[in-house]
């Protein structure tokens, strides 16, 4: 999977883990207009602000330089410092400015980097960047993730062709609350279009609102959450400015990828057995609809008996209930995987119960709430609660 | 354990379990002045809203049935009816009026009570009343709990004594969030106090707020949850009314009892093996201790390194820093254990979090967030989250 104009490499630098991949960097031979989105976490990590500091000054960026196990959070001074000189090796051996480098990180929280394994690293990856080299680059960014994430989508122009792809990566610690110069899950997003950089921010905030921003793993964000936009203008079609037919196309191929990549990432969820879209309708306002579908993601018991099978929608009601939602009990249907189970607040049957049930043993599965309130839909994605995500998060660090 | 007053019974009555005990009445030979707090969740069952009326329109209760099992919850019409059912069966049984009488239920939610069972068990527990059966309802009352919760404390009012009993059941679907009437965690308080149904009502909801609404299993706050408070005036002790020694030592007690009675549910949580208080202090506001302390007490994250014994104070830090309140992360410090592991947002070393671990290891700890944002503190009880809660939960109806 390659992107005209991009190169990548990645190695296993020992940063944490032992023959893994773990550095990546990606690298544009042109100059990129740049479009990001940062966690709304109070708690910032280093390189996230580091890379706000950049966007804020800078207009074209050349190469994102990437890492897993150690989150470089919580690292006051020292872990601005070693973003510094990370960008200032990586400027070096590419050949471009430090402020055209964008860093970020993933892993344990409150651990210095591994500096000198880290450039050694770095090193290595310059020095093999390829064009092929974005799916291994898409491997190194991996945590307790079990598979690599991308996606992609050609945009026909008139005859030739303009590439959106995609990566991701994140597992755990997804409740992704993302907004503009402001995801542990980090995402790239790689293009050959020309496109203005106003148009790009605002079009990727909004994908990322309606993608990123509507998955829940365990509800919570990270310190790190950073989505980056690289545009090297490779394609060199007419200017994408949020005008006419190009735009419109570009947008809805760069909403399918964050939308396939946030549904790979609800997918591989820690221990997730299960990928179910939450669709609240009717409900008073969109901001009660929005309450409402994250409550139910997030509750342990319904996400308890989506890995259980059970069709207990009882626990889907309680949690609207608590939601914050406005609604009269009496007045709410439920659906799941397309069975009417609750009709005016009440139980349809044993039967519709059943065969419910045999719906939830899919992989996928929608549940619907009616609420009757009002006009406002909101949707989202989560996943269930299993004995293997205790596993993972009672043993992660040691 | 009794109650001057009192009398109570428990039966298996089989409404869902079998040779258990599962309904349970007490009865006060003399008129009770009420005081009550029922569960804010929107959705509410048909004992809540019947107890609700009830308490709007009536100055003097006699008795409270109880079962478990079943939830009588999105029953609509029919499972009111069924309340009503069970007052006028219990008012003739009992020789009271039947608006003198209170209905609980905890257990599955949107099935229909099993009727004939439920006035057989009742007629059954009606007549084999006695002083000493209060322990007996105790356990009627539980469902996924361990082990019954109650407990005492004796005022001494000038040589005679007044008593304050409790009795709690819940172990899942913990979130409470009662507030006048508008708790399935069920809680009742037995006294023999003299007291004016105005402060009861008032000091009863001060100790639960301070109590039951500071603690958290899975944060789903239940369709159910109810306290019921009966005193009824044996002790003819001089109204207590908010003023002089004995009323205050009227509210301390009860809070002492809830606070008990509190405690006692979260280190039964579904699953528990570890009982955390989580105390934020130096917020900004009250509220923002508040849900700081929340996020932090409901984060999966949080909560399973609890059960891995693992001072991960990164994701306390991040569930601060999602949680809304406002503070500079380099501002602030964290001990676990009364081990000082974060100090100005970054981590103080290896041999803490050794210390921090060893701590970890007993039964009941405490983490502090000092945030050094302001004034405002919020303490509040978590327990971890175990394979054993997914257990419990994935298999809880089938």
């Amino acid at each position: 999977m390659e992107v005209p104009g991009f190169k990548a490499a990645a190695v296993d630098a020992g940063i944490k883990y032992k023959d893994r991949l773990d550095l990546g960097v990606i690298y544009s031979r042109a100059s990129c207009t740049p479009a990001a989105v940062f966690t709304r976490n109070l708690v910032k990590a280093a390189p996230v602000l580091d890379s706000i500091g950049l966007l804020s000054r800078c207009e074209a960026f050349r190469a994102i330089v990437v890492n897993s196990g150690n989150a470089n959070a919580c690292t006051g001074d020292r872990g601005l410092e070693d973003c510094k000189k990370i960008r200032k090796r990586a400027a070096d051996l590419l050949n471009c400015k430090e402020d055209e480098i964008f860093v970020a990180s993933t892993g344990v929280i409150g651990a210095f980097l591994p500096m000198e394994k880290y450039l050694n690293g770095l090193e290595k990856a310059c020095n093999s960047l390829s064009g092929d080299g974005l799916l291994k680059v898409s491997e190194a960014i991996l945590t307790t993730d079990t598979r690599p994430k991308v996606a992609v989508r050609e945009i026909d122009n008139k005859g030739s062709i303009i590439r959106v792809f995609g990566m991701a990566k994140g597992a755990g610690m997804i409740g992704p609350n993302m907004g503009p110069p402001q995801a542990t899950m980090l995402a790239f997003v790689l293009t050959d279009a020309v496109i203005d950089r106003e148009f790009w921010q605002k079009t990727l905030e909004e994908a990322v609102d309606s993608s990123f921003n509507r998955i829940t793993v365990d509800g919570d964000t990270s310190t790190n959450d950073t989505v980056i936009g690289l545009a090297n203008g490779n394609a060199r079609n007419q200017v994408i400015d949020g005008y006419g037919e190009l735009s419109k196309a570009f947008s809805s191929a760069l909403f399918e990828v964050l939308q396939s990549l946030s549904e790979q990432i609800v997918m591989d969820g820690e221990g997730a057995t299960k990928c179910v879209r939450v669709v609240v309708k009717g409900a008073a306002t969109e901001e009660e609809a929005r309450l409402c579908a994250q409550t139910i993601c997030n509750s342990p018991l319904v996400k308890t008996a989506f890995f259980g099978e059970d069709p207990n929608w009882g626990r889907i009601l309680a949690a609207a209930g608590r939601s914050g939602a406005t609604f009269q009990q009496d007045e709410v249907d439920i659906r799941i995987g397309n069975v009417l189970v609750v009709e005016k607040g009440m139980a349809v049957g044993k039967e519709a119960e059943e065969e419910a049930a045999k719906q939830m043993k899919k992989h996928r599965f929608c549940v619907e709430i009616f609420l009757n309130a009002g006009k406002s839909d909101y949707s989202m994605l989560t996943c269930d609660l299993s004995t293997e995500y205790i596993h993972i998060n009672a043993d992660y660090r040691t």
